[in-house]
């Protein structure tokens, strides 16, 4: 089940990036499951990774990788995500990375590991091995698509976006794939997203672009408040469009911050609409918050409240239980007297009351689309924060109830 | 859908607390729903409200009333919430307050109001006064039994408990019900509680008893995270066991202190047995916590995970979730080696990684249980802190998709 449409648009190629994929058989025969990126020499690299305490192996490898060197590979496998595995998980990645390393004539600490699926189980390192050789034999400018569908799991779509960008008649190109459908929350969720560009940027440039345009595409969508163990976004830059983006060039800066957060948007709510389970894409937007702090804590109350997901579930207009969401957000001397609530157009309630005219016809209209806007207008300042979650439906549970089996 | 028996033991009555409920019609017809406790001249009172900024109307009046007199009758509806519905709420709450007071002779500030059910629905008070005549003449000192029943929403089973204290030969009694199935979470969650004992405690010192107790028992449980806008625990003492209870006979105030803490654990769990959907009963106990803080936030990170909940349906010994949801519970500074994860006698993971010697099939036989311990120890310092919660299943969310229909 997924919301929306699948289709994302064009896909282009990033010069200085190829790609490819094979059915290694990590956990499943006959998958797609093996996915190597490879990144010219000479491009710069900038990353996000997950905050959960129980960081995976290749989280724990990759974040090493990365402080001692320029990444040329990055190596991806579904079916184990190879965390709860201790020291015996680090030395897997480390072996896979070695790997790699050799057949392709680089640094270990050049290659990067990722690793989605199922948490707490060894990483089956023999079948990544044996297939590394043929994966690299593979590599295409033009493998973004199948790699996309190379890194799902719980998905039902793959998920790449691709952004240009002219600039005084030149082109900049970005395209980026993610996976993640479940345990999907603030901080880097179950998910992996890994962007490409053939513009340059100073590494410390291009790590200040990917913090901002992950807080607000990454970092604001939640399915079911859990945030994995696994989570990262990397994002890298060839250079070979032969345009430099530095904050000294302001507008260009600008620019590209812009299309990189569009893009990141694009991937991260294509998460949502292909989230376990989901019925509808909800995007809660909060404004007239006094702080960013406290206007987020309200959009994530009500977007992780499984009784306003069952009933987004339900199309039900209930809108008592998304005022109960607010109240408890814990936002300090909250005056539910200046608290006005829409459903999209709709204005189900002012100053915390049912508004005079609104009727439950007028609230079932609203429910009833795919996509639901719930606006918060909290009456207290100027702050506006937004977050896209999915609904809570049968099938979820069904979902995360089989998992494993 | 409930787990384990509904059996709860007999039930006394107190002396000096009379009970009636009968079928006003607030939202269904032939049904149980509305009920009048009155408690005898010269009782005192305390109770504990929701922290919901959302709290409802009758909430508000209730807390005035309370700081103003002491009750001598409480009024509780089923059907609707009277939340959200602003200053005619508040109205409405205080004309149900002072048409029970003036049939009963007593100041209007001597009735509390408890409304439950649906949020944002004007208060229909003409049913409600059009049944308080017959109400009061039904009132009986036997009727706990079926009050308990009066004050169920998607409760499955009535919840009355009573216990019974012996001190130096003279007995105190105290009795109490409660009802709440969803929208469970500490700080008083869609629960109300109602109990009377006929020990004599000074107002204060029964405050302080009841703050204790529920910190202990109601505000460590939770079904789905979300905090209602009508929860209230009430603490009648009547004094006609003539025994006193105060701090200064401090073996008396111990005792009476435990077997008050006892009976709303009764209460408590029995809410967590009937748990919206539940088919598995759950306790969550972390051990070694530096701080309560810390320990709770960790048993509640675990607790609230759709991801966890949903395994706990499934008997899936999903540990891996398990540490998911330890390592993202903001405990500062976590060292993962050092955590020990059980689930009930079988240590599934050592030092943050699977133990050795543990098998899927001994995770399995302790998930098959229909009640679970998980239980985790931080290796931080000396605090235990336990919450009881239930599982996510199919009926969840049938039931909350389908609450209004």
């Amino acid at each position: 089940m997924a919301t929306g449409s699948g289709d994302l648009g064009p896909v282009y190629p990033v010069s200085g990036v190829r790609l490819a994929v094979v059915k290694a058989g990590v956990r499943y025969p006959d998958r797609d499951d093996l996915v190597v990126l490879e990144v010219a020499e000479g491009s710069t690299a900038a990353a996000v990774f997950t905050r959960n305490a129980f960081c995976a192996a290749p989280v724990t490898v990759a974040r090493r990788h990365l402080a001692a060197a320029v990444p040329r590979y990055l190596l991806i496998n579904t079916g184990n995500a190879n965390a709860g595995t201790g020291a015996a998980g680090e030395t897997d990645a480390l072996t896979c990375c070695a790997a790699l390393a050799d057949l392709a004539g680089v640094a270990p600490q050049a290659v990067l590991p990722f690793s989605t699926g199922v948490i707490g189980e060894p990483l089956p390192t023999a079948p990544i091995l044996a297939a590394l050789p043929r994966t690299l034999l593979g590599l295409s400018a033009e493998g973004w698509a199948a790699a996309a569908r190379g890194i799902m799991t719980t998905d039902t779509r793959p998920k790449v976006v691709s952004r240009r960008l002219t600039w005084q008649g030149q082109d900049i190109t970005l395209t980026g794939m993610a996976k993640g459908a479940g345990m999907i929350k603030p901080n880097m969720a179950t998910m992996l997203a890994f962007v490409a560009t053939d513009a340059a940027l100073a590494p410390d440039h291009l790590q200040t672009q990917v913090n901002a345009a992950v807080a607000r595409s990454f970092n604001r969508i939640t399915v079911d408040g859990d945030t994995s163990t696994n989570d990262a976004c990397v994002v890298l830059a060839t250079g070979r469009s032969g345009l430099t983006v530095a904050p000294v060039a302001a507008d260009l800066w600008a620019a590209f911050g812009a299309v990189l957060q569009d893009l990141m948007q694009g991937l991260a709510t294509a998460i949502i609409r292909d989230a376990e389970g989901a019925t509808k894409f909800i995007t809660v937007r909060v404004e007239g918050g006094a702080t960013p702090d406290e206007s987020l804590a309200v959009a994530y109350a009500i977007a992780e409240s499984p009784l306003v997901k069952t009933a987004l579930f339900a199309s039900d207009p209930n809108w008592g239980r998304i005022l109960a969401a607010i109240g408890r957000a814990g936002v300090v001397d909250l005056d539910v007297g200046t608290i006005d609530l829409y459903l999209g157009e709709t204005l189900l309630a002012r100053g915390g009351t049912r508004a005079s005219g609104y009727t439950e016809s007028q609230g079932q209209g609203e429910m009833a689309r795919e996509d639901i806007l719930i606006r918060v207008c909290l009456g207290r300042g100027q702050v506006t924060e937004t977050v896209w979650t999915s609904d809570l439906s049968l099938d979820y549970v069904r979902i995360n109830a089989d998992y494993r089996s």
